[in-house]
């Protein structure tokens, strides 16, 4: 059976603006791959209603799941709940179960519980909460939908509530060898050696540094007794 | 006049697959807000013709620019050129241009111009080249779409090579301040600065670390003045 799919979708206008680099991809892409669920895609879009529905509709349409960072906090420019709503066509409010994660939270840290905080207790009718450990305010999970924060930490966090609850399938393995020649001279054989393990995939990455150039091949699959004959073969074609 | 957008198409199977983060994302979306091409939208694909195509063909009917990076080496898994063709039907061969430049790089570091290597001269009819100082071999132009190397150092040399041929707009300005509040005391008067000035963003990007928490506001937009105004308005709200 092939592995489940999954795209992430990143609500990013300080990453597009050049402010930030995003932390949280690269997180999710490792957590994936080691769950066995095969992250096809990511979307970086900025933080406006009709860019974030759209993405998400077309998303979930596509893959068997979708992860969302950013956007559920208490300030104006957090709108990702409202659009996941939008995007599924189904109510939002506040909802008592949240709210009272949020009451037990602010209670214990002798914080008011004002309206701006309340918003955080939006969720979408139907949906799910997930645990955030670090700061108490939800994620949620809404079909094949999993909403989580944008500050990694919490990010992170609700990764480790939501991963668990999700049918992963075969982990993806990879192997990868420095060769120390040019992608040039390394093309020929390597084309061939991929196409022999047609179920593998074979990058070669080049780098260069200090006057030393050549590449790192990189294969990965989810077998990994192929990935071993892969690995020989391509060891043998080039003899350090 | 608005400013020309632009998304960037990122060919990334070592992104994905959790083994490398992107750097060129990041370094694009600041040489954009300088030249104020409005950076609306990321992809990351895998390295697959079908994924290539169709996202190319997509972003290029819905910005200004697109800009992609990755897969135009000489090895089996560099696609993109021919992937680009093809979303715009266009028939691509070896281009004397192209390899006449590889040819006189080769000939000069006494490397072979063997097949593999001329995989590279590879470029879509009635494409432009872009010109690659660091190591020859081109990337190129074709309608809206400009197609760069994905070596970090490389990409920036193209950035370098393109940006100057295409009208830019008004700069993205930012300012950012700190506040020591927890973003729930800093939402309400934020919502209504945000409404005050409807062509500034303003975004909350909360941080903790090591017992103090806060959040930088960050407020972007093309005009100088306003953004004082707005940050003159902001500091007052939440004096030191």
């Amino acid at each position: 059976m092939p592995n489940p799919t999954a795209a992430m979708l990143v609500i990013g206008d300080e990453i597009l603006s050049g402010r930030t680099r995003d932390a949280n991809m690269h997180y999710l892409a490792g957590e994936l791959a080691k769950t066995g669920i095969d992250l096809k895609e990511v979307r970086i879009v900025s933080d406006t209603a009709e860019a974030i529905t759209d993405a998400v509709g077309t998303l979930a349409d596509t893959y068997t799941h979708v992860f969302t960072s950013g956007g559920i906090g208490p300030t104006h420019d957090d709108i990702t709940a409202d659009c996941i709503a939008a995007a599924f066509s189904l109510a939002i409010d506040v909802r008592d179960d949240a709210r009272a994660i949020l009451e037990e939270h602010y209670q214990r840290t002798g914080t008011a519980l004002n309206e701006a905080r309340l918003r955080m207790a939006r969720i979408p009718e139907g949906a799910t909460l997930i645990d955030n450990p670090v700061s108490a305010a939800p994620g949620f999970t809404l079909g094949n939908v999993h909403v989580m924060a944008g500050v990694p930490q919490i990010f992170q966090a609700m990764v480790a509530s939501v991963l668990p609850t999700l049918t992963g399938g075969a982990p993806l393995l990879s192997q990868s060898l420095r060769i120390e020649r040019g992608e040039g001279d390394i093309a020929g054989p390597l084309a061939k050696l991929a196409q022999e393990f047609p179920d593998l995939t074979i990058g070669s990455y080049p780098y260069s540094h200090s006057g030393t150039f050549g590449a790192h091949i990189v294969i990965r699959g989810h077998d990994g007794a192929r990935l071993d004959a892969a690995m020989q073969k391509l060891s043998r074609l080039f003899p350090e």
